[in-house]
Formats: C-alpha cells, sequence, structure tokens
C-alpha cells in the first residue's frame, strides 16, 4: 500500500484520488486554503460539495495547515490545483516536498512567454531553480465527475523519468482509469492545453444554430472540429511536440465540447452575445480555459509578429482570440480553412 | 449558368444540388430505378419523402428512363448513389457519359481486394478499362439534411486534375458550404471511409453507460474517439495518404457519431446486444456503413497477415470486426491502447 497525498481538493484533485483508493493505497485529499469548506463538509458527510459525488470512504482529509501531517510517510503528491494556483503550488507547496518524491499534476495548460508556450511541469522545473523535483502531469479527455462516476477513462502521464511514469501508472491504473506514457512532457501538455481555445471554437457552432432554428446541428461542428485538428497539429509542430499527441488533444477536445464549462461560454457567443457580455451572463463560472486560450494566441501571435509561423495557419485560433480580446462578433473566417492541395 | 445532372436521389444526392442551385445553376435530379417514389412524390409537392426536406423549387425531376434528356448540355454529373450503387453506377450510367464531363460522386468507401482499400474513383477508372471518365469524389464531415438545412459545412472534393476540381468547386461553393480541393484522392476517401468503423467503435460507449446507469457519458466516447484518431493516422499512412487528410477522418467520425445511422447499431451493441439482435432490432435501416467497416478491417486483416500491418496496432478496428462479423460481444481491449512512448 501507498500513501498518496493530493493538495488541492477541486474537482479533479478529489476525482483522481478514486482509483488509486481502490487499488487499496491510502489517498489523503488536502484542500488549498481557498478549499476549506469542501474539506470541512467532505469530512463530515463524505460528499465532494461542487464535484456533487460520493469520495471514497477511505478518503482522509486535511486542512492546508495540516499539510505536513499529510505529507508523512507520502510515496506520491498530486497537484489537484487549476492554473490560477499554479504559482501557489510553486511557492507553498514545491518548495517544502522531499526531493525525489514524485509529483503528478493534473492542471492543464502553459505558461506563454515571448512566443513559447512552456508546459507547466517545465515552467516548475524553471522556477524551482537548483531545487530537483521530480514533475509530471497528466493529460487527455477526463472530466472528474465521469471519473468518479467510474467511465472508462484514456488519459496520459507525462514526465522525464520512465521509472517514476511507471511507479505513478501502478498506483492509478484500474479496469477504468487507462493510462498511456509518455517523456514528451511539450507534447502531451500542448496538445491537450490546446484544446482550451478551440474547445470555445466548436461551440460556438452550437450557438450559431440555437440561434438560427433552435436545433443541433454537427455538420458545422465537425467542420470546426476539423479545423481544430488541422491547428493543433500545426501548434504541435511549432512547439516541437510528437505529432502522435494530437490524439491526446483531439480526445481533450472532444470532452471539453460535451462535458466542460467552455461550451457554456461558446454558445452564448455564438448565440451573439459579446464576449463580456457572456461573461457577466456565467457570472461565478471560473473560466480557466480563457486565460488558456488567450495565453495560446499570444504565443502564436508573437511567433508570427517574428516572422516564425503565418497567420494563415491559424484563422480560427486567431478569430477566437479576437472575439475574447477585441470584443469582436463571431465571423467565423470559413473561407481560410479551404486549402488547395493541387 | 451551368447544368448539373445528378443520378440517384438518395438523400446525399438530393442534398448537394441545394447550394448549385442557388449559385443559379441548373439542377436535375435524377432518380434510380429504386428512387421511382422519391422523385414522383418530389415532382408533385417539392418535398424529399426521406429526407423530409423542401426542396428548391427550380429542381427538375426525372425518373431513370429519361436520364438521356437529362443529360443533355450538362456540365458535370454527380453521382448520388449509395455504396451499394457503386457497380449499378459503373455499369448503367458512367459508359453513357461523354468522356470529359466531370463526374462528382458524393459515394464514400472503399472496395477491399487482397489487403488493399481502393477509393471509389481509382476502382471505377480501373474498372472503366479503356473508357476515359473524369472522375471526381466529395470527402469530409456532411450529413445530407445538415447541408439542406443549410448549416455551415466544409468538405474536400477530390480528383486527378486540378482544373476539374477547381470547376466543381466553382459550381458548388456557396456562403454555408466550403470547399477544399485535393489530388490525394487516396487521403481523402480513405480517411473518410476509415469513419464507418470507427464510428460503431465510438457509439458502443454511448450504449455501455445508457445500460450501467441511463446517462451519457464522455469520457468513455472521447477515449475512443483519440483511440481511433490513433489507429486512423495508422490506416491512412499504411495506404499512403498524406497525414493531414485525418482533418477529414476526425470531422466525419464526429459527425457520423452524432448525426448517423451507425449511431443507432453502435448504442445497441454497446447496451449488449449481439450484432444478430441488433440488426434485427434495426430492420429496414440500412447500414452502408457497416459494409464499408469489414472492408477495412477486412483489409487489414490480409496485411497483417502478409505481415505488413500489424494487430497490435488496430486494436479497436479489429475488436468492431470481431463483434459484426464473429457476433462476439462488446468488451472493449483498453489495455491495447495504453502506449509507452519512454
Amino acid at each position: 500500500m501507498a500513501i498518496i497525498t493530493i493538495v488541492g481538493s477541486g474537482m479533479m484533485g478529489s476525482a483522481i484520488g478514486i482509483p488509486a483508493s481502490e487499488n487499496g493505497h491510502e489517498v489523503r485529499l488536502v484542500g488549498t486554503p481557498l478549499d476549506r469548506e469542501i474539506i470541512e463538509h467532505a469530512r463530515e458527510t463524505g460528499w465532494h460539495m461542487n464535484m456533487r459525488r460520493k469520495l471514497p470512504e477511505s478518503y482522509k482529509y486535511y486542512q492546508f495547515e495540516e499539510l505536513s501531517k499529510a505529507l508523512e510517510g507520502a510515496d506520491a503528491v498530486v497537484s489537484g490545483v487549476s492554473s490560477f494556483g499554479v504559482d501557489w503550488f510553486l511557492q507553498s507547496v514545491l518548495p517544502i516536498l522531499p526531493e525525489d518524491l514524485p509529483v503528478l499534476a493534473v492542471t492543464k495548460g502553459m505558461i506563454e512567454e515571448n512566443g513559447r508556450l512552456i508546459p507547466y511541469p517545465l515552467y516548475y522545473k524553471r522556477q524551482l531553480g537548483s531545487l530537483r523535483r521530480n514533475l509530471n502531469a497528466v493529460g487527455g479527455p477526463c472530466t472528474s465527475y465521469e471519473l468518479a462516476d467510474r467511465d472508462q477513462t484514456y488519459v496520459a502521464f507525462c514526465g522525464e523519468d520512465a521509472g517514476t511514469l511507471k511507479f505513478l501508472k501502478s498506483l492509478f491504473e484500474t479496469d477504468y482509469y487507462h493510462i498511456s506514457l509518455s517523456t514528451d512532457i511539450i507534447g502531451v501538455e500542448c496538445a491537450v492545453a490546446m484544446k482550451n481555445a478551440y474547445a470555445l471554437a466548436v461551440t460556438l457552432a452550437v450557438g450559431m444554430a440555437e440561434k438560427r432554428d433552435g436545433k443541433l446541428h454537427y455538420n458545422s461542428q465537425a467542420a470546426l472540429f476539423a479545423q481544430s485538428v488541422r491547428e493543433m497539429r500545426r501548434l504541435l509542430k511549432l512547439v516541437g511536440g510528437g505529432d502522435d499527441n494530437i490524439v491526446f488533444g483531439a480526445g481533450d477536445l472532444y470532452v471539453t465540447v460535451f462535458g466542460g464549462r467552455t461550451r457554456l461560454i461558446g454558445t452564448l457567443l455564438g448565440r451573439g452575445m459579446s464576449f463580456d457580455e457572456a461573461m457577466r451572463e456565467l457570472e461565478g463560472v471560473t473560466l480557466e480555459s480563457i486565460v488558456i486560450a488567450t495565453r495560446t494566441a499570444k504565443a502564436v501571435r508573437a511567433l508570427i509578429a517574428r516572422g516564425e509561423a503565418s497567420a494563415d495557419d491559424y484563422p480560427l485560433l486567431l478569430h477566437v482570440d479576437d472575439i475574447i480580446e477585441k470584443g469582436k462578433s463571431v465571423n467565423i473566417p470559413w473561407n481560410k480553412f479551404e486549402l488547395e492541395a493541387l
């Protein structure tokens, strides 16, 4: 039996412990200072108040000030924070962890810096300077509540060390949680981070169709999905990630179009709301995806400015960015999707 | 104004004339001997009885014995038959067409022959022997009724001659029907034909989830979608099609999962029915996709037998084929999706 300490009791952090606990491991769920109520509630009721799912009976709960107790004897640590908690985790948690303790981050996303997209594990590593930590991350299509429902799920764990990855897989793999392993951190993380901008793009078609005749249409969603896959493949190449990671990108795009909060905003924009109107409508919803989407676009714009990428290759990404950043109306650049391979 | 003669008044044949007619071209819809009732009904009412959509007022209708009249002065011919009509079209229509008249086939699929997958345009060409015909085809995500509803749609026209492709595009392109052009016939056609087996595969998850808790789940659909994209990329490479065509394959897979009849049978199989039981349940539904799926699998099995492909690369396709051909129960080979890129 191993001990797994999860720091951050948001939905994904809380859900990923489920397969591990069913494998007989001890799972300790530690709230961040923002998670106080979730932990209190779960301690009393065994229920995750945001995910609205029962957590395993064997889970142990800790408030953040009990972190050091929760880390005693831990064999692995999960970072369960969202993109908004990445710097907090970097400053408040990573430095106090033992050097070789494997860390698995559920946070999907990238930092943008002068036109470079840096996956979180590499960002952490750089910010830690001389502090050595064993950093790994999860990518691939997985919504937390469906994992909690034991839906069949297929993800990738990525990191630098093959042995660590195999160890992590042994802790988490069950007959419903399936794990590929990859040392291509840039490939896996960029593929799945890119889905944020493109899930917004695909769901524009949901709102456009609703506005027109109140029905769901799939031709237009599929058209935007196809163009998204095309641009994601180009982006993967641009950042130097392996081509096969489009598999995780396309899968994550699929699940985000249907199971994620991004669909809400894409639909409102597609119906004709401006970005500001849509954000007012969705008051209270945390849209991590918007932050990652604009970072992705910012990186691509910087590369275009430097002549290292062509605007013609990313018409959909740039349109999504125009909608978010410049308040533009939805006006899909269909003609720019038309290629002549003659 | 050009004259476009569509032979085969099934749903897609009938729908693809709509953008052309809105471009001011004369569209003549010719029924096959099996379409007699559709043509009679449309002539009287302007309504397509199977698609349940109004056809453009300007459409002209012909029974098959009026074909030669319908071909008078035609600038392009559309083959609107399904896979089951391919040989009929080859024998009864292609030989009587003028040599240089461009033909655009809406039929998606391939012929399997000794482990080779041959797209219809190339199959036609070979069967015609010394008869020269200008053969082109449509691929990409498009359901007929949504095209008839003027949903935004993105497809690819493929063929050997760039000039012909540009001419065909000029006839059909509108502000809702967007067309890429490609001379990579094998790439485009194989990418979109492969969606048949994989749409069945993805929709198994719909039935599996329904059986378990009556709900829709997307993690499992996305997992199968991801593996489908992976295997489709491998198949594309195997047949020598260009890598970028995965864009049309993924888009067509997406639209077929949601908008096609294949979803019906995948869902029944996922709920636990045998293939025979599912086919009895769906009596009367023509499942072209099943035929194409088994052809695809047959080709891959032949290549595996010859040592030119590995069974490890196509676990999902082979499982789908086992379900169809051997009556096996659904038992997704999840472990075979797990890769170690270390």
